[in-house]
């Protein structure tokens, strides 16, 4: 498996098409799957956003006060505003703010980046992550690169482990994950890990090259990977009734 | 960045030397990152374990009783006592076991594994996988294989989103996470993601080579990665108080 960055790509402008931009400057072939990191699907969306867009609602300047309160800095209710407009759940008040999106992703701040946004303060999440990669993989298939799927990814942190990790938030042209379930181990006995989540892990290897500097390289194409003959799954984000966490969140409050 | 299998990897015996079997059949080169599934080292390390080994406390009766109860399958009181044996805390009791293992790693069931280990109820996870990311390290070092880095990974669930990837459990001759603060994003502003976790991604990118099956390829040579000239950082578990999900769940228990 090879994973390598698509060079020279530009800053990437609203209405940029985004397959154009990839296959303009690299060699895809059928098989292949490209890592898109959200910033620059974000930036092709125009899903820059500035502090002066967002009123302040009750809800966003209690969050403000409270995270001011709680850390000792200067918080932005407008940007408590920002992320609430771009949530549908709210599960981590303090120390910091942890939402699940509209489309299910559960990260902290809903995703939006204030950093790597020329010219505006904010840069949301793609409205339909998968809706965009299917974009895009239409896009290279007009250009007759066919079979390639598409994954866009961002990075976030996570609980019990500290730091971030690249992770999928959209796809097309390949399933999620594979199930293992059925399939035998070593010894002819069935196995006990049932779902490989190879879109987060193929979003984990792209991130290591694509990094979260200046680097400018914000598409990754791997290659000589299967999926193989495993049944797939496109179940990403769990279920509220499968999401133990979520539940023990639901029912907690930072205390400090 | 290229994640290659090391093939013909015998079944692991108690005793055997991983780094020997690994530079018996892989070209490493100096800044190679050697990824090694933990299933093999502990078998390497005697790690299997049998039913008939553990004695069964009050506790463990009761946590098999109620996951009983809950799941309405069959649990074996002595699979608990195991559970229990390698962990520090107990973080979800049902429907499933989260317990924190003795070297700090978050997982179900004490990252147990029943699949791949022939002749033996159990397989436990290393003891100090970090230590045994070390002696596989100087293992090489000493056939003249000199700057490798070594990682011991697993492949474990994780809140909010289904599935399971590859992490990291112990690692040796690099540091887990790359820490951005400091850089500038590419509009000049300091970076608001702080730590990536590197060690993370890797034990992603290598498991998608892995997989969970009856492949075969527990070991798997990373080359062309570069940590590059960030600062690195060795905190890979949260400390407690940093964790605001284990506090949650420590105020929590399953309703059903
Ligand atoms: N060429 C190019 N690279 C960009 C642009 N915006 C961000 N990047 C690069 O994309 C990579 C990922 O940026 P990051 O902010 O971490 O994206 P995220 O992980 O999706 O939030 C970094 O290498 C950035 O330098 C852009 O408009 N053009
Ligand atoms: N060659 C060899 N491969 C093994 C052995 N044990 C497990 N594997 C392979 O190692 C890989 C990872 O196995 P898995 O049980 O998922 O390990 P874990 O992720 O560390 O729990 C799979 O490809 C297995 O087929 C062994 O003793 N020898
Ligand atoms: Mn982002
Ligand atoms: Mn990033
Ligand atoms: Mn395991
Ligand atoms: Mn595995």
């Amino acid at each position: 498996m090879e994973c390598t960055p698509v060079m020279d790509l530009p800053e990437v402008r609203p209405g940029d098409d985004i397959a154009e931009l990839v296959a303009d400057r690299a060699s895809l072939e059928p098989g292949d799957v490209l890592t898109v990191a959200s910033t620059i699907v974000s930036k092709a969306e125009g899903r820059t956003a500035d502090f002066a867009d967002y009123p302040v609602s009750g809800r966003a300047r209690e969050i403000a006060e409270r995270l001011e309160a709680v850390t000792g800095e200067k918080k932005d209710p407008r940007f408590a505003q920002a992320i609430l407009d771009e949530s549908s759940e709210v599960l981590i008040e303090a120390p910091f703010l942890l939402t699940e999106t509209r489309f299910g992703h559960i990260c902290p701040n809903a995703g939006i980046d204030q950093s790597n946004v020329p010219d505006h303060d904010l840069l949301l999440l793609p409205k339909k992550p998968s809706e965009s990669a299917e974009r895009i993989r239409a896009g290279l298939e007009k250009r007759g690169l066919e079979d390639v799927a598409v994954i866009v990814t961002d990075t976030c942190g996570r609980p019990f482990r500290h730091g971030q990790r690249g992770v999928a938030i959209g796809w097309a042209g390949m399933s999620a994950s594979r199930d293992w379930r059925g399939e035998l181990d070593r010894d002819g006995h069935e196995l006990g890990v049932t779902v490989q989540s190879v879109v987060d892990e193929l979003a984990s290897a792209a991130n290591l090259v694509t990094g979260e500097g200046a680097g400018g390289t914000p598409a990754v194409v791997v290659r000589d990977w299967k999926f193989g003959d495993l049944e797939g799954s496109d179940e990403l984000f769990r279920a509220v009734e499968d999401d133990l966490v979520r539940d023990a969140l639901r029912n907690w409050r930072f205390d400090k």
